[in-house]
């Protein structure tokens, strides 16, 4: 048996997010059904976690696990020959059988993406959420200290569920604010995500942005465990699934192509 | 008589262009139903120039004359809550009634954006020509000043009426290569293209761009004026339509907010 690791670039803005369901058009369906059609098989492919309706992926990981099938590099190329244009394989590598595109995982980043000021455009709609004034990035990156760190993120999620059931206690080891041409990019990273919690936390950060709150609330917010105090859960489009975090047995972060298009770059756009 | 000045915005994606035509969705056709739903009226938008089908346009100007209608800044905001979110107003400015889109224009600025290298990309790629290779920006920008000055382009037209029937001397104002993330944009400006003009110069530059050719053979290509010798006419969906140059008293190149955003921009993200 062999097992596959599938790094994976999707526009979310025609899909119905990661997870297949009936009736819509699915990342991972989409892709089940390109892997049948190469290897006559039936398998699942197991994505690190679901993505909503809407949300892009930048190097979203999965894997397959199969009896045979063509070597990676083909395999690589046929998904793609078989795929719709918003969903590419951007590299394959055959990994150890302990490699779980889920369970393997260390953690996740993510971007969220918001336009400020201006009138709302055409060009870009689908890849960002636009806020229609301006908004205070001091402030904002003040205010995203207090999400750094191992605590409770109840308050930032939106399945009830988690509040009463589940674990809501996450890490989060990095958090950027980085200024854009057209607004600014929120960066998160961290051992793993609550439903909605990064839209949530965009949407708390914009309540400081717009100077409704001050740039310490969001602790008081983080420490009330109440969903009810946050910001608003912003709109799924401007949410970017950068990339999955795994130990480096399991061939690192990003597709095998990245650092080769790196070198590429160097050399031929000198 | 009023004559009113727009800016649009639009993704050309899912748009067969410009112009009207019977069984397709265009700009010009979606903003005169919008036009006639306000004011009653079946007026002409009078654009700058067609764009085909999947090309962009960051800031196409148009024009229109009704007898009466509401003030620019509530038909502005009324124009976009009647259009598709793929198209957009930017904005509306009353004009001397000497304005027309189309023949008070000075010029034109457009950008070609190319992704080079690496796998193809599902986000983008609607909004870029993916090249699979590493192209040359040192040798393009050499061949690319070939472009400047005014001169025959013929052999980057691809409409054979312009050889032989229409004048096909333009003026090229200015060329730049700028590198992106990704690639490079192509920027040109002059005061009139021919059609698929700067998609075919594109095409052009992307022999000499991959190594195929030297970046003076991009001048004996011009001196041919023969359409057989230039590169390929590259795909719409990587053209954007910049702005559209017009004679200061008619409200200058950008729509009225641009200006507004920048001075938000410099205020609120410090």
């Amino acid at each position: 048996m062999r097992t596959i690791r599938l790094w994976i670039n999707y526009d979310g803005s025609d899909l119905s997010g990661w997870q297949r369901q009936a009736g819509a058009r699915s990342v991972q369906e989409d892709l089940e059904q390109a892997v049948h059609i190469l290897t006559g098989s039936r398998v699942t492919v197991h994505g690190s976690g679901r993505t909503d309706a809407g949300v892009h992926a930048i190097a979203q990981s999965a894997h397959i696990r199969i009896e045979n099938g063509p070597a990676v590099r083909v395999l690589h190329k046929a998904l793609n020959s078989l795929l719709a244009p918003d969903i590419r394989v951007l590299g394959a590598r055959e990994v150890s059988a302990k490699f779980h595109a889920r369970f393997s995982a260390r953690g996740k980043h993510y971007m969220f993406r918001i336009s400020c000021g201006g009138v709302k455009k055409a060009l870009g709609r689908n890849f960002c959420y636009w806020h229609g004034s301006s908004l205070d990035l001091r402030a904002m990156r003040q205010a995203s200290q207090h999400f750094r760190g191992r605590q409770d993120f109840a308050a930032m999620a939106n399945n009830p569920g988690y509040r009463h059931k589940r674990p809501t206690v996450r890490t989060i080891s990095s958090v950027h604010l980085v200024r854009n041409k057209h607004g600014m990019d929120f960066h998160v990273q961290g051992d793993g995500f609550l439903y909605n919690m990064v839209r949530t936390m965009a949407g708390t950060l914009v309540e400081v942005g717009r100077g409704r709150r001050e740039p310490d609330w969001v602790g008081s917010v983080l420490a009330s465990k109440d969903r009810g105090q946050a910001g608003p859960t912003l709109p799924s489009h401007g949410l970017f699934l950068v990339k999955v975090l795994y130990p480096a047995e399991f061939g690192g972060d990003v597709p095998p192509h990245f650092s080769l298009n790196t070198v590429r770059r160097n050399q031929g756009l000198a």
